[in-house]
């Protein structure tokens, strides 16, 4: 397959599957159908008790998370353990304490005390495919967000999100909203909704927070959000910092949200029921309105319930087996 | 049940079964009995196997800490884990970074991970009772301790610990002396000794650091240690925090020991054998003697050990066959 | 057993059993052999699964590391975790928070919780000891590292992977080299290697690094790496730290690479095939060239490995069927 060649840390095996999940660009789109189907597996809703396996009984994963994220380390945590496997938690500063070899002599020390799975998250995106490509063949290296290059898992549970709501990604008008320059979410999201057929991918930002021409191949760009929005399927909102509302030449929150914050009256521009999600945490009053991210629409806490099932599928995809 | 309107947040189920454990008032005796038989079932002597059971396999239990307390953080911990359950540590400043919505998300996206109960501790008092009444149905919220005003699981060791030492808790004089007026664990001991039975609780305490007389209904107050333990059947002693010695006009250390410190000579004027409690961390030298806090009479170590047994009990009777 | 009455704290059981390990030191040749079958029982290659027991189902052991040290507590967590025991993380400051007798509060309220055996790490080398003096009979003491006095776990890694590349201590010639002096790595494997019948141990160090003629019975001493290391059986480097080097009268990191780093050449002067150890972390380009680090004769990563193996036969053994 000629995927195999894109990425310089060869993520498969030679038997054809998957090793490690760095990002979603390459990733076919039968085998994203395949993680997304697995996910769907894993995915109870909450008045059922939460989905359980034994595939991972006798397995090590190592969470490594350099910027806080009590979300996703959480959500990687409750898989792991939920699929049998024994979760080690390495608080460290990556890039900062660890850079260069010495990044890679902890990873090689946990390698031999049998760790099988890293998930490792840093704000230097470099970081998950350097050690990638350092570990034994035996062991699997999953990207838990890097810079603001990609967030795989978090791309699989929007779409696992959408297709639950929708039936398909097939043909839909997709929004992605706010800071995507920045954006590891957008620029997986965008990934995946294409690789899966969207009709549509549209960035929608302020000139300040538009990305590159060079990047997001394939996608169209508004810069005022009642046009980038009208007549979407889903409206996906990303989580702005207050610092980067200078580079949109924005002064403060109360101006952002006048401007780019998704509203009751707003979101009737897009297609009725379209979905609105958010990778949180959430700036309720900034990016998108408290009403909005908790009413009818949202699909908000699907996503997070949804995070669960998708590294579920993601770990057993790796690691099941081995 | 009169009871059921005590709690705005409401604690019971349709069935008439408890749905969260926030504070010990309103509790009716035979439910306060029923926790108390099931507490004594999990307590193991020390020269035994700790209790286990696998009532809970198959539920996440979220612990949820902004006060520094390992002790009844790692109690909760393996009270859980020996049921069975998935323990998730999340460490937070619940009432300074996650005041108003923001602690809500955060509760939101963990039960959106199937998280099936949540123990919360944090100075601001009214954050347990704010997150029982946003959960879903088929969550439950135990208070680990919520600012001064109630300690539930603490208030039931405290409880099954006498009962075992004495068989009983009706008619005994039991003292609580420190300062009571900040005291949690004041106000939950004297909740379920008055609701059990006792005799007589007393409140011993300097003037400065005596409760209001709105509180502590029935209970008997004095303001001087001897006469305060005189004939009493336990003296529980509370921990004195420096800063506030000044409110109750000592100088220092030294002079509340000399006041207020429980010595072998004090402790004479309770009843022979009298039972010596402290819920810890204890300031020796301070607010007890060393050799009373470790000498025939304490039953300290007790407390800690039926902590977990509390707790066991508590998670099962809340979380287990949901 | 005359070795019954060397440490204070009396590490036996009445039935002649080790109940705790604080030190190396004053145990017989037999024991320690014993301790090394085991772990090597426990020793799987990196292309087979972790070894598991359920040996401790129904165990918990307490963690309390005060000095940073990931590789040890990960090692002790994963080795108690996959003979089926519940660990608990206590990050503590031992040595200034929990001094005198507040230490031994925390740990007799951790004892009262049912823990059946306390890991410790701290600089002030004579916690492990206290606290062993103080436990109730049940439970059991190791040592994670204390100060610079010992590191028993340690000791028995190193002597493992000896004997797995060489079939055997007896009549090796073992090179220490670096900062001896306030290394806890070299004395306990001067002294298990002494115990298991080295035909020589060197302690190869700079004047102001070197201990005291009174410690290190037996061992020869070398203040020159190349004289020190010459046709040796292995070359166990230590780690520097950066403060020590003015100790040494030796101005900086080149400076100390340029006399006492062990690189390619200077390796050649050891017996061909020599082994090279060293405890980690390390510093690349400091006490170690990194081509040796990561060379043919490097058996630095099976120590790691054996590290796991090490504490699962020692936790195995004080703690089973207890």
């Amino acid at each position: 397959m000629s995927e195999k060649n894109i990425l310089s840390s060869n993520p498969w095996r030679s038997d054809g599957s998957l090793r490690h999940l760095l990002t979603l660009e390459g990733l076919s789109r039968p085998l994203l159908e395949t993680l997304l189907e697995r996910s769907a597996h894993y995915s109870a809703p909450l008045s059922v008790p939460a989905a359980r396996s034994n595939a991972l009984i006798g397995k090590t994963v190592a969470l490594m998370f350099a910027e806080p994220s009590t979300r996703t380390r959480v959500s990687f945590e409750l898989a792991a353990r939920r699929l049998g496997a024994d979760v080690i938690n390495i608080e460290v500063q990556l890039s900062s304490r660890l850079k260069g070899e010495s990044v890679l002599d902890t990873v090689a020390t946990l390698e031999s005390m049998h760790v099988d799975a890293f998930v490792l998250r840093d704000s230097d995106a470099s970081i998950p495919e350097m050690v990638a490509k350092h570990v034994a063949p035996s062991v699997s290296v999953i990207s838990g967000g890097a810079g603001s290059l990609s967030h795989p898992t978090q791309g699989l549970l929007d779409a696992l999100t959408v297709r639950q709501h929708r039936g398909r990604i097939e043909g839909l008008t997709i929004a992605i909203v706010g800071d995507v320059k920045h954006s590891r979410v957008a620029r997986s999201a965008a990934q995946i909704f294409t690789a899966l057929g969207a009709g549509e991918v549209r960035l929608v930002a302020p000139v300040g927070l538009m990305p590159d021409e060079a990047e997001f191949a394939g996608c169209s760009r508004f810069t005022n959000l009642d046009r980038g929005i009208s007549d979407c399927d889903v409206v996906m909102m990303l989580r702005i910092q207050k610092e980067r509302m200078t580079a949109a030449a924005i002064p403060d929150e109360a101006r952002y949200f006048q401007e780019w914050g998704l509203t009751r009256e707003r979101l009737q521009r897009a297609k009725p029921g379209a979905l609105v999600m958010h990778p949180q945490p959430m700036n309720r009053g900034v990016e998108i309105a408290s009403d909005v991210a908790d009413g009818p629409q949202s699909v908000i806490r699907d996503q997070v319930r949804n995070g669960v099932a998708v590294r579920m599928a993601v770990l057993e995809t790796l690691l099941a087996g081995r």
